[in-house]
């Protein structure tokens, strides 16, 4: 298994706190050693850093934790490899272009059973995971449905929840999914979110010892919502999704949110 | 106009000097001071780095300059903006997916009256830029005449080089291509490039004052073939390519040349 990490925003923010806590989960508090990467939006760009060394030995994590890059998404992964080698086209986040746009991609879990059931034509994987063939089905879906992105992203929501319910059915499928607009995520059985937002309070890592106090970075404007396999600070309230639940946020704020009945 | 920069080599050999010299253009020899990027493969895999600051400023540059990434095809960039504004989505090198391969391009020189006749369906353009438009263009055309990458490298090459003549019958169109294995370089005006091998010597950069002995960074079995917009070192014999010629790079070596006669 492996541990995902994803920020939404209203203005340019740094990870580096969460980034810190989940590259101590990548072979210190955690066993997620096979790699690690992160991608931050910036605008329409994006930029990506992926190590397939264990995140806590990784020179480029030390970077990244040492050069706060400001973003209002992000999707950052730690691996545990169960299919495919270790090796950096195996690393996730994964990226492609679809309506002109970054799409970005992180999957936790694993599926099973899936040969002639999930493949694709016009995304072909890379490597090897069955992580990235399922992001190169979930795109042919995309593009197959919609011809451009559309206008009223309620639709893709509900078309991307029927995926993903899809994709379950073949296993542990928990993933993050942004274009630097929105950010969805869908569980399986691990995430949790979390929005801060004024008054802010301090909080400490549950994983290394360090505190963060969040009205010394923030403005009262600020909204950041983080998203994680497991919380990463044990003194807020978490949102634990559940399973088949899928949330889309923006600029920070939950937009829409599905939690089937149980 | 922009610097182009390109490897490829046999064994995985770092690009630090020849990086050092581009970086310098970008704001203190040259005047190409709106972003730079570069791109490792790895295997199938590849890194990206990218900044829309000046290269001479840029602090993810440093980075690149002080963490040696070893690879055996690199692409690097630094712009000077004509068409797009400064922005990281307009930043060089593009990549794109095709036949289950990471494509990577960088392109200099402008295209002009190129509406309606370089458009794309499949591939789209995330920036603003010819440039992008015309990878996109490019990959288009690829895509359609091959289901998948044509095991005779040589009808890729032919391929590609016509595709190519048509860019560059809308202005200058100085290229950049790789999929990690191969390295292509197609000339208007501004490409040359250099094998390195055994014996090696040392070389001077043409824009700072540094200079290295290869002798002492190399095995007797390294080759290394380094490409760039102009020749980055002053002692040594860098091949001058046409207008129309075409070369295509694996392993370091030389493996097709086209030169058209004149």
């Amino acid at each position: 298994m492996c541990e995902l990490l994803g920020m939404s925003a209203n203005v340019p923010t740094d990870i580096v706190f969460s980034f810190t806590g989940l590259v101590e989960r990548g072979g210190v508090t955690g066993p997620h050693s096979d790699g690690w990467g992160i991608t931050f939006y910036d605008g329409k760009g994006c930029r990506s850093f992926r190590d397939p060394l264990p995140s806590c030995q990784s020179e480029v994590a030390k970077l990244v934790k040492n050069y706060p890059i400001k973003s209002q998404a992000v999707i950052s992964h730690i691996r545990q490899a169960n299919r495919g080698g270790v090796s950096l086209e195996n690393t996730h986040p994964f990226g492609r272009e679809l309506w002109g746009k970054n799409w970005t991609y992180a999957h936790n879990g694993q599926l099973s059973d899936y040969e002639d059931k999930i493949t694709s034509e016009r995304f072909l994987p890379i490597g090897q995971t069955d992580s990235e063939l399922a992001f190169c089905w979930l795109l042919d879906q995309m593009a197959k449905q919609f011809p451009s992105q559309p206008e009223d992203s309620k639709q893709l929501f509900e078309f991307l929840n029927q995926q993903c319910d899809y994709l379950r059915s073949f296993g542990v499928f928990n993933m993050l999914l942004s274009d630097g607009e929105f950010v969805f995520a869908y569980c399986t059985n691990n995430l949790c979110w979390i929005t801060r937002r004024a008054p802010f309070g301090k909080a400490k890592l549950i994983d290394t010892d360090v505190v963060i106090d969040f009205q010394k970075e923030t403005t009262p404007y600020d909204v950041v919502t983080v998203i994680a396999t497991k919380p990463l600070t044990n003194d807020e309230a978490w949102q634990k999704m559940g399973c088949g639940g899928m949330v889309m946020f923006r600029n920070g704020e939950l937009d829409i949110a599905f939690e089937p009945q149980v």
